[in-house]
């Protein structure tokens, strides 16, 4: 258990450390990135995927509850090799991935120091923490955060059951697949902890300009997520 | 042959899920890739056609009627290992492919269902279901599909007889490389499934105003890449 | 003999096909890809050599007498497996070289037929089929095209000296790095039938606006990749 | 130890001048790149890694003394397969680092000759060679790069735990990850040769309008990437 919280809260940290840095870059003032576009977050995201899955590559570099539902739900018997299904690693799993997460967010926080202390747009310090909806409709955005995690973790379980050797690549690319695709209404948390994680390190850091944590949408990348994976584990079941 | 309607529906489902979805972000309104560019596009459909691929890897991941036409115009005997080029699985690729694109659309249309609801313009709409002309022009635009479902086919095929290891990576690069260099007069259907069946979807689904399905044009990229994807098979037993 | 014919003329042929297509993409008018930007022309043409490597990967792909030249230079003693270097072979190298640009550059004006027809810039047509210097300094031009490819030429056969397995993909990577780094100065032809080929298809086809073909430039595409590819050859033999 | 330098020189050679020239390519003026924007940048930069790992993969293609340290400090015992850690190879591989990084600038100057003579802003083609901070605070820019050296080169000792196979690929997408995610406030130097060595080069060549060399922020670019390849060994012997 030891293993899964080392492993699982390094990748994770990695991911948000990766992911919240690229939207940093994007968005807050003053960076070499600023306005650098969609594109460039589907990447950054992607890519810091790509990084976390190799840290934590050991403990089958979950680094979602997501993936670890999905997993249990699709009933293989194994979170990775070595590692049973048991309550206890399910929420070691969980646990590491929330804290990982929230570590991540402040390294994050460290690296663009600077940047957030001139930010005057609360809205803007948010957004790089964690996911909000262009259009909010709590309704539809859960069905997007569902639709979008399914795919996410359908694919990596597929990913499985095919001779491909790609290994953390093809995940990397999947992740950039989901945001360039599903990601315009609600910003593809499509990951519980990448999105409560940070917004927890949002609610304490202290940044001058920030506003609240707009805890009233905070559920939906939490449960949509969740349904997305486990509908995902369900379905694969007939693959 | 139930085998191949599960996957290969499953499939082209997330080929035309994933694929209408990147067009939806970059042109809908108030979505966060909205303006995201060519690029964002042409990686979001070879992405698509990459989680695509994977989903449907039993069966050979057709998921496109060119592709199963220039296989039985190739010559090669099978459709993917264990399936035999039959008429009646001929007939079952031809059918999942089209429910799968079906399918996929209307997943894609839940995802962005509020954008949708909000778009004002009918040419934007059907733009994020089906293929339309720059310069509309029936001959030269057949000529640009055929052209286009040429390379896609051609080099599938040669993938085939080319130790390379990358299997579906190779073929969403592929994708992304006809999107940008081929893609710019016709926006690349390269398969009639992809096209058709989301302009069943679009004809179907209660959009506030969407236009019409522009039928005129909707035999271009059906037949276009019917004629490459043959054409390709016959030139492949060359080589 | 008719072997290195049938393939390389294919793959050089996809190689311009492909190449021409992306930069007609950007910048012809009215088409989906106006104005997409150079990575999208960069990896436009990393991939078109990545599709062209797949077609003609049983004569090693050279798809430019570059390549040719440096391999000779390099001492390795054959041009592919079984393909011994001869002087009979190394003049089918070139000549196939030659020609499938030229017909890939034909297909492209196929494929792109309509904008062709509209485009009012002589320059922008001949920028589909041939580089040009930004700043025209014959002897700099020059020096950019060495170093450019034989940056090509002595990566790619350190390729060969590695255990990567990326085969055609880290060409087709290799390509995409040169044009972004490389390539803002004279456009990075770093293959002189890559150049030449078109040059000659835009001669003779029949485009209302086109202008010269800027033979005062088409030498220093032509010498320096061959300088750039001998010395790499050359430079390899101590590693 | 003439391997050491052979390879580590030419691979840091073949980093910089692909390195420095994307950045010239978007930055100086009149370039076919001109204004391509940060995901371009991201991908020179990692394609530069990619290129000069293939060109030094013999002698372990460190070509960065934040990796040499993090090696060191692993306590893995060896730099490269047959290359044991000794006081003698550090030295060596530090020399030939700072060596290769000084001559690919100067290439990469010989390649972009026409577009310096002409630039006018000096902090353009001081930016052309060596990183500078956006917002100017010797602290934080320190932390910034340490935290992201820290990534780079923890992540690669996690590769060699892990069966990938992608091996410089890696490498390549891990460099496109960091600059996409923590290069916003410094330009991720997290190689102090890859800063130092061209910021000599910049000392002493003959451009036109060049201004200072910025001599009091060029340890930043050096100290922090040493503590953060140092920390990564420490911090991987956990794993």
């Amino acid at each position: 258990m030891a293993t899964i919280f080392l492993y699982e809260i390094a990748g994770t940290a990695m991911l948000t450390l990766l992911g919240g840095g690229v939207v940093a870059n994007v968005i807050l003032g003053k960076t070499k990135g600023n306005g650098g576009g969609w594109l460039l977050i589907n990447f950054g995201w992607g890519l810091a995927v790509f990084a976390g899955v190799y840290v934590a590559y050991k403990t089958g570099a979950h680094l979602n509850p997501a993936v670890t539902v999905g997993l249990l739900a699709g009933g293989g018997g194994e979170y990775a090799d070595g590692i049973p299904v048991t309550f206890a690693n399910t929420i070691a799993y969980f646990a590491a991935e929330m804290i990982g997460a929230f570590l991540g967010a402040i390294i994050c926080w460290l690296a663009y120091k600077t940047h957030y202390d001139q930010e005057k747009d609360a809205g803007t310090i948010l957004g790089t923490f964690s996911t909000g909806p262009e259009i909010r409709s709590y309704g539809w955005n859960l069905v997007t955060e569902i639709i979008a995690t399914f795919v996410l973790v359908f694919v990596i379980i597929m990913f499985g059951k095919t001779p491909s050797g790609l290994g953390p690549l093809a995940v990397a690319l999947l992740v950039v697949s989901i945001g360039a695709s599903l990601g315009g209404p609600t910003g593809y948390a499509i990951n519980p902890a990448r999105d409560l994680g940070p917004r927890l390190a949002h609610a304490i850091l202290p940044i001058p300009n920030k506003g609240g944590n707009d805890w009233g949408y905070a559920w939906v990348p939490v449960v949509g997520p969740l349904l997305g994976g486990l509908l995902a584990g369900l379905a694969s079941m007939a693959f």
